[in-house]
């Protein structure tokens, strides 16, 4: 097909229209409109699915999508699992140059840090921002690793998109249209945290939104939904995590740390992740939690995580997968 | 205190500095930072807020917030309840048109439509964008009637706030803090809905970043939440109403169209709702639900509408309230 | 159809025998086995239920069944909505009768007051048990009233079943198959409590182990369920209430005093539950709420209680339901 | 403390009377009642449980109880893990057989089936009830197994607690104080599944009755609770795990088929559960899983259980843990 008879489907048919590779995908709601019979000749190939996954479902593609963070890969088939970690916020450059040490000292490829946070009250600390997208990329530049940073709303989009080497769309932002658009025309990796009231259903259709703008690097996050249960945060749903491994081809990644809530569970949860056959984990630590600015109960101190990461690797032997 | 001495406050505090009246407002986090001795002279009055729910709260302020919207008033202590009704989505001038006339012929005084909606597929209809914004303003001009139009995330709420009377923060936006602060700086009414999956606590503290701001029109609406349960879309939750007219200052509306999900039970619900004594209600109303665009289950149609109206103000008699 | 064939059948079938009025009813599940062709002659009628209710279902019976409690009708087609108070726990003889008086000043015909209580812990006040139900009965022998009080399991539902004029099924017991089967079996009226972690569905199959018990006297009672939402106890389930009215034959109550968990949000939610137009209402009120030995927070005090009824018969009245 | 002086402390002070070895053990409701001085002298020690878990919390006893099943430990301190399979159902001697053998072929000491089913439904298969109690009798003769099998209600549970080596108190079962209170008299340990609909601090007070009733084999099993998500059957609560291993002294095992409810989230769950550390697992396995009585979609088949046991050890010897 053309680019331009892509273009004029797109238009009429109300659908999306992306590239991947050499070939044109449109995609459109059967329920709304039908494409007219002068174009469909220009159709190679149309798909029904039947479970309303669509670009990223295993029906579609049966084989893992690997998007690329600094210099490894993750999902794909190469059986690892991917190490991402940091403070939940950058509070200072010495607060974030000692975490990223640990990164290097552990040989762990990403660091995690919160600028823009979407606190529940606004009288909490709301994260550095601007400043604090500057630090985080002093550490890219001093320790080499990939920064993995959260957008909070659309109002800032640009400079994450511009600052990150992986956005992260955070739990709150999951259905935020302004924020899953602009990650859609971006080629940069997306890591896509499920809204705590989110079902399945509608966490996949929010990657939807950006694989359908084009952007095929999308991770899905897990990482505790709300329950009626209050003694933890919220409850990780690894019954969940089976379905999105059988149903779509995204790589998936957990997040134990704001699942559990508090530093003395997320060790053995996050063991119990990595024995899932995971592609990734995102895991809080933080080098004096006592003080920090936001979520401290739940963040692992150095050693702690030391420990933790040290018990990884035989988990991981254990089920054939390589933590990277 | 002066304006000066308000704004220093501010800046040292990381607190919030609003006018109220010729009153300034400061509030801060006491777990955060101290107000420094040499200008805790400057400050009148300290509130101590043991729910951690502060401007929005009945301990701050024991009377309700009154909203001027068109020409009606929401909240206050006349014990009076609006309708606000309309279709789901705009769809063409025609649609809207017979529900603004509809609104007209029962003497309603806003007329709700989103314009941008937030769906969970990217190939559902996305709704009319501007284009139905501008027909919403011609309903006003024609009718006289109040715009009650949703915002879906922060990249249009300045379009949203200019052409509404009443910006509508959806339930799926509801953390969305570049449309809650852009919200705090407008000076119309805004109506925040509860998301599906929060708290009772956070639908508070999403009021407040408004508050805080600057905007003291905010009205809550409760549409129901998430849980267990599918037989229904959404479980209302008639009991954090209660929560919120006992504990906050904030008029609350309620929107049982969505809550059910299905046009059968709605005006049960609605009637149920008029008699818990709240200051509003959110009706979906179409001219043929049939071939709604978006929920096209739950919307009632004229005639439904007509005889459910006709219901509710002797049930407000009932218990004292008038319905405008 | 014979006893004897409906035996049979019965056999055969795995299905269930019993009669209403003069007709036998078999109930089978198409899934598991089929009738016998040689059986199939002395069927005169089959349905087919496809949403999973079966003689609890609308589609099974258009009209709402009906329920002699005391001397007054619950449920049918006569628009009554029957009050049903007291206690919520019988705690002495003072104090039950002082209930009891209360209930006879304002002409209510049903006291409620629990015996065995089914609590979370084995260390709180777990109710009089035999001597409460003597307690209960001296009231209806004293006052005329009509007894309904809970069973806790099946190990004392014999007695239960002897003293009460209504069986209430607790929240926790609505599974207990030894309960279910015995009020099957009983002629006396049961009020079924849906579980605060049941499905609508659920709930009516568990009315549907009374029913084909052979007991047509069943009256659900939705009393709240359990959701992420923890600042009220649980979460009144009025959609799920309007599909329940919907859907089924069987008269449905409301405890809205469960639900709220704190006296204060009782009055107003009463009367929406009266508005929705439902058949009855189970309220908590004590003459001493602060020393009660249970549900301390959630019990009106008789001052609050005549307060409150005085101001159903009024809403009632506007929806053209009378309370009795 | 006399024996004498026990009772009469328990009897004066609605407090709970139990032996543990030759010490004699009274909790009471310090809110309910204070004990007598003149019996205080009598009091050897003390506790004041601040999170409101008693005898089954972590304050009380520091060390994990241990539980005899067969010729094997569960619990304790060993850093064992044992493996429960067998059929949702016992349907035939053939059925059970196959599974007995699996379970002797695998070297598994323990074997669940159930005979009493909670059904939702009164039309769907219950069980073989009393015959299938004799049915896994012999399998326990013929094959040494530890027989593992549910009451439903209080009206078999000494049938069941004459059969069973482990009593097995299921999920709908979990509130039954008839069940709970002759489980807390009986000697045989008790296996005591979390209510879908139950809190964690509900759950171990359940335990709590039995505890609390002199029989201290008490092994909690976590099955998943019901939550907003209903692509799979329950949600699988390792958050609530990490909180059970943290504050009680209890066993835990974990039973995913349950919470997943499909048969291909069973393995990669199952080996999660192993490597959070836990002390049990129970697993439905079935020869034919397609013709099933019950929970046909989430049995395992005998070749998908074997692949599944093989990888179990080596995750186990990841942390440390022996699977027995």
């Amino acid at each position: 097909m053309t680019p331009e008879k892509a273009t004029e489907l797109a238009e009429i048919s109300n659908a999306i229209h992306l590239m991947e590779g050499e070939t044109h995908v449109l995609v459109t709601s059967s329920k709304e409109k039908q494409i007219k019979d002068e174009l469909y000749g220009h159709v190679d190939q149309t798909f029904l699915f039947d479970n309303d996954l669509q670009l990223g479902s295993a029906a579609y593609r049966s084989t893992k999508r690997e998007v690329q963070i600094g210099d490894r890969l993750l999902g794909g088939s190469k059986q690892t699992t991917m190490m991402i970690a940091g403070p939940c916020s950058v509070e200072s450059e010495e607060q974030i140059e000692s975490s990223a040490q640990l990164m290097k000292e552990l040989g762990i490829g990403a660091l995690r840090g919160g600028c823009f946070k979407p606190r529940t009250s606004p009288y909490s600390f709301q994260g550095l921002g601007l400043e604090g997208l500057k630090l985080m990329a002093k550490m890219r530049e001093k320790y080499g690793l990939a920064i993995v940073t959260e957008v909070r709303d659309a109002t800032h989009i640009d400079a994450v998109i511009d600052y990150a080497d992986v956005v992260q769309v955070g739990a709150k932002a999951m259905y935020d249209q302004g924020v899953l658009r602009a990650c859609g025309k971006a080629r940069k990796p997306v890591l896509l945290k499920r809204g705590f009231g989110s079902s399945l259903q509608e966490f996949v259709q929010a990657a939807e939104f950006i694989l359908s703008g084009g952007n095929e690097n999308v991770v899905l996050c897990e990482r505790g939904i709300r329950t009626f249960e209050t003694q933890t945060r919220f409850t990780l749903d690894l019954c969940g995590v089976a379905f999105l491994k059988e149903k779509t081809n995204l790589p998936v990644i957990l997040d134990p740390s704001h699942a559990m809530g508090y530093a003395y569970g997320v060790p053995d949860l996050t063991r119990a992740c990595m024995a899932m056959g995971i592609d990734g984990l995102l895991i809080e630590v933080h080098p004096n939690p006592k003080v920090a600015k936001s979520d401290a109960a739940q963040q692992l101190n150095h050693q702690e995580f030391r420990d933790l990461y040290g018990s990884l690797s035989k988990v991981g032997s254990a089920i054939g997968r390589v933590l990277v």
